[in-house]
């Protein structure tokens, strides 16, 4: 089940100038890698005041924007708008009711301007209904036949490259590495252990209502029409009193939606590491942050300089940005 | 953390009679305990049919009359009562509002008669209001000054030596053991990790609402008075569906509440275990199951007869049922 992330990683291995023995290849040698490696050496030094025991070595992660890309949308309204045009057929309703209409037309400022009212229909209309089988298989689906509008890649190719070796060298060091999305929790899980080696269990998210019932002897979960939970913003926090029962020692986002999960890790609590992704890159991914539609980033970034958080600067921190650059370069 | 289960499990070792290398010693020679063991050969052998990979090794265990007693009431009752009786100074209104004061009066008839809106007032009351480190704190507290009724032992002493041994027989076999309780999610990790090995992450529960806020400029989860989700029946799978991601392979309950959890486990899949845990021994531990108020058993124990589930009968099955009884025989 972790064939990728293997690969990606061996991938890593190959690229010219970088001795296999290092940790985080991908990284330029800046502050921001001095201080994770640091970090991990103090959390794993018995004889160091910053050591913990394995058992508490839990770092979370956002998803959209922190281990893949959320640009020009998220990823899962692809995935939304994909679901409603190979489903049209069996909805001819859709045609003239939006949000549905506008997917079909492939009119974004329509959709846009259905709100977060037509967003949410359209996330209910293609997460919910189906049993938790069927939905898994609709979305590794889109994975397989759907490629991302301007990088022309598998949406699972957009992976950071630099996140991927944090995660083996966290995991490596004993780390338990969770994700902590404002994505849907299945809709993650669906590529997480392929993408990131990281398993279903390890996956907070966002929610909807879930019923269980035998269906013809057979039991089933079918997936409810209604939101259980946000995971996202002051919900992150929540999401991993629920999941995890314990406070992380470390945490990753790239947005004000990450901000309590990183105020939840890091403040009053000496040696933990918090760090934000921000998205400085214009040439390799995108350059966004205050005032962006999605990934918006303003409160959590002042408060990372104030806290003297890590700041990793995508365009100077990383030698790629994707695994596949580290082939091709 | 773990240093009790640790104990335990040595002081098992220390049984007349036991060889050290064989699994599962305070079993009896039964068919239970030979079905366990032939599941686990199958599952950790890769020539096998039943092989399956460590990922997927997961197993869940109900905790209230699985892994530990249950009666006279729920222990979390105890709980809540403790709770009322120490704070009463603090809430004088208590003196004259039922269930609190059928509590202080210790009156059963009268908590009995406020019925499921008394024990919800009484659970909030004594589950909610507090920081999640404060309720983690009042959980300990109970169980360091409290004793159970008839047993005259700590609460968590009352644990099951068989299921002990059996939770680290599977977790020496690649198993992750999860706990999917009726009980509030929090108040089992108050003790999972000390009484089972099993850590706060891999526990799944009842809960109610929680909120994240900064008091005071620290990052504080405050526990609502609110139920979220109820852990119970169908709620099982759901739960499961939610927290692990993915179908356990063995799964163990001792009530009705438990059903939908054994079917969600094992019907249509073979080479899974269900198991139910039968209170057959009114000498050692109690014995009940049809029509009692707590633990009832009859659906469930008709289904495992049909589906030849594992029915354990806790009177012949077990040499012993907790971990003390093995040192003073």
């Amino acid at each position: 089940m972790v064939q990728r992330i293997a690969a990606l990683v061996a991938l890593s291995l190959l690229m010219p100038g970088v001795a296999t023995s290092e940790p985080l290849p991908s990284w330029n040698d800046t502050a921001s890698r001095a201080r994770i490696i640091e970090f991990v050496a103090a959390v794993t030094d018995p004889d160091s005041a910053g050591f913990v025991p394995v058992e508490e070595r839990i770092a979370v992660f956002d998803n959209d924007g922190t281990l893949w890309s959320e640009q020009p949308a998220y990823f899962q309204l692809f995935y939304a708008m994909d679901f409603v045009r190979r489903h049209a057929a069996e909805y001819p309703a859709w045609r003239d009711e939006q949000p549905f209409r506008a997917v079909l037309e492939n009119d974004m400022d329509a959709l846009l301007a259905s709100g977060e009212k037509g967003i949410v229909e359209l996330v209910m209309a293609s997460h919910a209904g189906m049993t938790s089988e069927e939905f898994d298989a609709s979305v590794k689906a889109f994975f397989a036949a759907s490629r991302h509008p301007s990088k022309k890649r598998r949406y699972d190719e957009l992976v950071y490259q630099p996140m991927l070796e944090l995660l083996v060298y966290l995991r490596a060091n004993g780390f338990q590495t969770w994700i902590v999305s404002g994505g849907g929790i299945d809709f993650v899980r669906a590529f997480a252990e392929d993408a990131y080696g990281i398993p279903p269990e390890q996956v907070v998210g966002s929610q909807i209502e879930m019923a269980y019932e035998l269906v013809g002897g057979k039991p089933t979960i079918v997936r409810q029409p209604a939101i259980n939970f946000i995971d996202d913003k002051a919900g992150k926090p929540v999401g991993i009193a629920r999941h995890i029962g314990r406070k992380p020692i470390a945490a990753f986002g790239n947005s004000d939606g990450d901000l309590q999960m990183l105020q939840y890790t890091c403040i009053g609590r000496p040696g933990t590491l918090c760090g934000i992704v921000h998205h400085t890159d214009a040439k390799r991914e995108w350059a966004y942050g205050k005032g962006s539609h999605i990934g918006g980033l303003d409160a959590a970034l002042a408060e990372a300089r104030q806290r003297n958080w890590t700041v990793i600067d995508m365009a100077g921190d990383w030698k790629v940005v994707y695994p596949f650059e580290a082939v091709f370069e």
